[in-house]
């Protein structure tokens, strides 16, 4: 059995997200069949380094997967591009132990959320922005995110139907950066939970709007209750930047 | 009767290109409904200047209508932009005399070309670029579109059904800037004869594939002959960014 692992970019919009659902196309689903037919009608089960929600992009996610058909990198790379739609591309390919799960070996993410903030909406970002028209505190915003960052239970932030175990996560880092009308807020860590970057985000933006103040992180960290942080940001300004993979599974 | 000049972007991936046409929904007709909605019913004659392919883009393109209702330029472009579907945007209006045309009034206009040169397709720059994955030699592209810049008879670059007189036009500048895996070729002229930007990008394309030299420029302008000139490039590649107004019409 060979190992595979691939990194994959798409443009959210038309897909239910990444697992296999009733009720729409799913990445996974159009990926799985363009290997299948890639690899002569071996059929592979695709394992990402975790879910992303229906709408949300992916500039570089990590998927594994295992065949017994022989190909090399380049026919993996290529042949998929000429059978994935537009909207879906793979970045990259490489044999990897066969017992290699990319879920396991994450040892971080970066998700980017983008808002857009300007007057009129904007017809080539609106897909991949949150566009706001309000001005933003960014030092609000950025003292905020500062208090966000360390170890901290996440309940507050985190979507009902989380199947975690608990919601203990460690961001490494939130940053803001301001160019032109566009606000990118980056966020590293090795984990999140259910909706964690999507909440931050809309209690973030409250802060920026005047709504909730800077120095009230520390109680809503500790109020441990989702009802009282901001609403769940639009899925379509998230995008999973990067995923770290490490040596070996972690502990 | 009110003048009023709006300008307008447009996302071009799902029209039939600016002017009405029987084959599908062209921006045009898209616009024109909006503002009969917001005019109570007012019929209305939206007249550009200069008309767009198919799947070319608009970053702000100049558009001219009459109308006896009354309004003011804030509840023009708020109105609009809830009217018109997300991939048309209103970026502002302002009245201007009854007698503004603004094909006539227009003394310069921006296109921009974007060439997305790297290995792998990107889900998200492909509505807005051509994809070459060949290295493009830039500098006998800069010397090809030197060659070019300046009053010629552009019969080489002119499509054919182009109603224009003659195809004698003055290109100010032609600028190429690469940024990472980014080529933006951007072509400033007084105006254009039909597809002359993507027929130019096409030629200076095969410049830098080696596939013809900068120096045969010369030679191609002098033969006024489309077969002798390259590829008419792909239109979502093109967008036209800026069109500059004059205080009247040009002679």
């Amino acid at each position: 059995m060979n190992g595979w692992c691939i990194r994959l970019a798409w443009e959210g919009t038309r897909y239910v997200g990444w697992q296999v659902q009733p009720n729409g196309v799913s990445i996974q689903s159009v990926c799985e069949s363009a290997l299948t037919c890639l690899l002569g009608g071996e059929t592979v089960r695709l394992r990402a380094a975790g879910r992303t929600d229906a709408g949300v992009h992916a500039r570089s996610q990590v998927v594994a997967f295992r065949c017994v058909t022989e190909r090399d990198p380049k026919e993996i790379v290529g042949g998929l591009n000429r059978l994935l739609p537009e909207d879906i591309v793979c970045l990259s390919a490489e044999q990897v132990p066969a017992d290699f799960e990319p879920r396991l070996w994450a040892t971080g993410k970066t998700y980017e959320y983008f808002i857009l903030q300007r007057d009129a909406p904007c017809p080539f970002r609106g897909r991949y922005s949150w566009h706001i028209r309000q001005a933003l505190d960014l030092p609000a915003m950025r003292r905020a995110a500062e208090a966000l960052t360390g170890r901290h239970d996440f309940s507050s932030f985190r979507a009902q139907g989380c199947s975690a175990a608990h919601a203990v996560r460690n961001i490494l880092a939130i940053t803001l950066v301001e160019e032109g009308d566009e606000i990118r807020i980056r966020f590293r860590g090795e984990a999140f939970v259910r909706h964690q970057v999507r909440i931050m985000v809309g209690t973030l933006v409250d802060v920026g709007l005047g709504r909730r103040s800077s120095q009230s992180m520390a109680v809503l960290l500790q109020a441990k209750d989702r009802e009282q942080a901001g609403m769940t940001a639009p899925p379509h300004g998230l995008s999973l930047l990067q995923v770290d993979i490490g040596s070996a599974p972690r502990e």
